[in-house]
């Protein structure tokens, strides 16, 4: 057991890294620089990560009594409430997505291949003597698959090791076709005793909060799930229970009262740290923002050709109100001026099996602009963050994409370079329908920040039944959203293919943003609509198109064929459904 | 004549304002009371004019020197020249517009009719005793007409009198529809001694600059005219003489040397007045930024159902180095705090008969904005601002439709309120595909501001024909630009409908920009890029379609169906040529 292990084992009761891996094996010449090492501010700096821990005892106390733990530990007052469900319905999906029928090729020796021991793998971790690994009992040569794949050089880490651990957090590599992919590479079996893989592993997953029933998951671990759209646009104000759930590994455990936050200055001394109290402490300012998942309504992209991501409906988005302290305070307070090149690094407490943090950076002139409204948020509509919505603190950048407002905010980092973490550089961007994953190149496309314009219809649902009202027209609601700042000014919608559009009626935040002259750039909220659409008598079958156009006058892209990409980003084309007439 | 009339006529010796009108015969109470006077700071700070003005004489001097008048009078030092052009190609095509055939109706008197005075039309100026205007010597009851009228209530100005000043002015009016209109409304014959309307009138556009010959018009009086698309993408910084112009109104003359800018606070006494050399004192900011005129591609958008306005191809943009004083500056200067939701207005020195200034308001939020760029130049290229771009003082607003980034500049507003001016209220705004003049309610949309992605195939143009290149392809250049500081970050190509796409190589403004993680929304040039596109071999025609995605990952709409508007503004559909293959 290497002494990394060895030292998280000892120092934690908790703890989300608990793999026993041959780390040494790792060839380091073969790892991408940027994966070697954490950025760090000095020697001084480094993270202590012991405050991410919690006791069993503790866990269990607050699992019971949450409610009365997080307003002593947040010194917020009032009525707060934490729902704990009887998630039937959830645990039903779960069991039936862990239960569908995979192939176990990793379990059974292939008696047609020789027997290497993990030694003799842990050479194979380089372009020059091939690249090994071995899964379950499994040994794979995976030298021609590496430049293929979709999480990019992150694959390189596991080179000449196990990536058991790996896909124990990325399960989204438990597919059949990935599974089978995989024993397409075969070249061996791993000898008996050195079949560390399928056993011996914790799981990280064990602590992950309640979630309320009704969130339809997308992916079960990480935990990834959306409400019903119906109910998403009964409320201007999405209630935290029936917020979409947008993680990319477990959820940690933070304990409010040992919280520490580090921000500082790369490659200098300046150095901060602040406990939740020191934040709470600050001018508290309250900003309304929509918070939209880079893949939301990627199942509609998907009905072109397939991509490479989780299959969202029209409901990962939410828009509530953000409370907490201004990050532009915080930072003038440290002597930092904004600077039109520099970038500033988020990183969550969120880890996957190497201690690499979930991470992701903006524009630091955004951070550092009073009217950008970058907030270190504590409360989501008036209550403690729920955990998986980052307690006790996560940065809201609004206007920007989910992906960028990092919850279980641990580190923040002034950069002369944006983030090298894997979801910066490797993930949410976008490029031309005609690229693939053998063309792909991801230095050549920005990182997703600002969100395009979007509109869904979200009641009816698609291929359900409506009834015409008395006007001799259906009722629809959506949602509208558009990123930067910019405000949506109008809903189109049509029942006829385009022949005759309808304008919806907007709600929007407050009645300012109702006075079409105030485009003052700050609208952070989405706006909800409803329209009533004429339908004439007699009419079966309806196919209804919204567009949305915002403040720019910018509008959605007609059809998805000509914006498809193939990680299924930035699907905003117009929405689109068909209903049957009662 | 009218003692305002009088007054001008000898104080001036060349003046905007020289029509005989019977100013007393209008109702007051007719007109709508945003029309009836000028905003004013406070009483001692109404508008001297006279500074406008120009003697003969030095007009003279001016236009056979004017290269060393303008280095004098703007106390600007190295190579400047202005170019003086024998236009004859400008003049021939003057010529061709001015005698197209067009009915004369309003200068022969119909028998049929009988024969009134001005002073009984004077009393015809209101909705409950009909609205009666003279035009020649014909009389019209344009009554249940002016709901209808394109320029909104700007007409009831004219009512009870003659509307032959403002066709003067506004001679979008002088088409064979628009006459054969007015002659239905024909009510009587003007008494020949009250025919004031076809004589004694001052030509207000004798004094226009000279253009380019290469710079094509889409009307003359007012001067709008663009260069051809396939020379504009030879400059990243657009030559000022290539630069289209887009003017409202005639061109004022202006002495630098006694020009005077007005700057104030509606409802208080914070007026501040600063001449050429006070705006040149200040530091001075470059802003490399284009300009493009809200109507830009409307000749495409006409090929769905026709639109009013001009009828732009796709060069009425252009994109250069401004340079002068950033408005924040001045105005922080002078105590003014920047207000979410107060409005900047700029007015400028061209006028129309009534003397209402050309005039636009954008928000004090991105005025006060240092990032925002907003600059009063007084020079375009390095040189001092030509006057067709608004010597010697305009406004500019990058990343903001051309119409707000006024020229002639003579009075900045603080306000309350947006601009109440026509081009604020009742035109640059955009509506759904089904709202038509009898529905449209200007109220309804917001002014454009910021402009939305747009790209154009400049090279080769429509219907021309290319040769295949030696790798199999034709060479495709164009431009591509968003407003709001949103930079370019990728333009696709397609020669076969979509099945495959081509990214075009980009021309940014500097190595900055080509850094795709520098998003700092300040990127106010436009991108120019180059593409070779393949083409089958024995191709006799193709069509090649081009869309630009920006860095907030909006893109363009793919056609102008569903995006058509009545005014044909925000013509950003994909850009389509259709070119044979040599």
């Amino acid at each position: 057991m290497s002494t990394l292990c060895r030292a998280l084992l000892k120092n934690k009761n908790r703890c989300q890294v608990l793999f026993y891996r041959p780390i040494l094996t790792i060839q380091t010449s073969d790892i991408p620089s940027k994966l070697q090492s954490h950025r760090k501010f000095s020697n001084n700096s480094v993270r202590n990560s012991t405050n991410l821990t919690f006791s069993n005892d503790a866990f269990k106390r607050r699992d019971e009594f949450s409610s009365t733990i997080c307003v002593l530990a947040c010194g917020i007052g009032g009525a707060i409430a934490f729902y704990l469900y009887k998630d039937k319905e959830t645990v039903l999906a779960l069991k039936a997505i862990e239960n569908a029928e995979l192939p176990q090729y990793h379990k059974s020796v292939r008696k047609d291949l020789p027997t290497y021991s993990m030694a003799e793998v842990g050479t194979h971790a380089s372009s020059e003597k091939g690249i090994w690994v071995t899964y379950g009992i499994g040994v794979y040569d995976i030298t021609k698959f590496v430049p293929q794949h979709p999480g990019s050089d992150k694959i390189m880490i596991g080179a000449g090791s196990s990536i058991d651990p790996f896909w124990h957090i990325y399960q989204q590599h438990n597919t059949p076709e990935i599974l089978n992919l995989l024993e397409t590479f075969r070249i061996g079996n791993l000898k008996a005793e050195d079949d560390f893989g399928t056993k011996d592993l914790s799981d990280p997953w064990s602590n992950e909060p309640k979630r309320h029933p009704l969130l339809k998951p997308a992916s079960l671990k990480p935990f990834n799930a959306e409400p019903p759209p119906t109910l998403l646009v009964e409320h201007f104000i999405t209630p935290n229970d029936f917020f979409y759930v947008r993680n990319h590994l477990p959820v940690p455990e933070i304990d409010a009262d040992s919280y520490e936050l580090e921000i500082g200055v790369e490659d200098t001394d300046k150095v901060k740290t602040m406990t939740l109290k020191d934040i709470q402490s600050l001018p508290k300012h309250h900003v309304t923002a929509a918070i939209m998942c880079g893949g939301n309504r990627r199942s509609e992209m998907t009905n072109v050709k397939p991509v490479k991501g989780l299959s969202w409906g029209p409901a990962a988005v939410g828009n509530a109100q953000w409370s907490g302290a201004r990050l532009c305070d915080i930072l003038k307070e440290m002597g930092i001026e904004s600077d039109e090149k520099r970038h500033v690094h988020f990183e969550g407490f969120d880890m996957d099996p190497t201690s690499t943090h979930y991470a992701a950076s903006i524009p630091l002139s955004k951070a550092m602009d009073e009217r950008g409204d970058v907030i270190l948020a504590y409360e989501m509509n008036g209550e403690p963050l729920p955990r998986d919505h980052g307690f006790p603190v996560r940065v809201i950048c609004p206007g920007i994409v989910g992906a960028r407002n990092v919850k279980w905010l641990g580190r923040i980092t002034i950069s002369n370079v944006e983030s090298d973490s894997h979801w910066q550089q490797n993930d949410y961007k976008g490029f031309s329908p005609s690229t693939d994953w053998d063309t792909v190149d991801f230095s050549k496309s920005p990182a997703i920040q600002n969100m395009p314009v979007t509109s869904a219809i979200c009641n009816p649902e698609s291929n359900t039944s409506v009834s015409i009202n008395k006007n001799g027209c259906i009722n629809v609601k959506g949602y509208a959203w558009s990123g930067g700042g910019n405000k949506i000014v109008r809903v189109d919608l049509t029942a006829d293919g385009g022949k005759s559009w309808h304008v919806a009626k907007l709600i929007h935040d407050t009645d300012a943003n109702g006075d079409q002259s105030n485009l003052n750039g700050r609208n952070w909220a989405w706006a909800l609509w409803t329209a009533e659409i004429p339908v004439p008598k007699g009419t079966k079958h309806v196919e209804v198109w919204s567009k949305a156009v915002d403040s720019n006058y910018n509008v959605q892209p007609e059809s998805f064929e000509n914006t498809w990409n193939l990680r299924g980003v930035l699907s905003n084309a117009y929405s689109r459904i068909k209903v049957n007439i009662e």
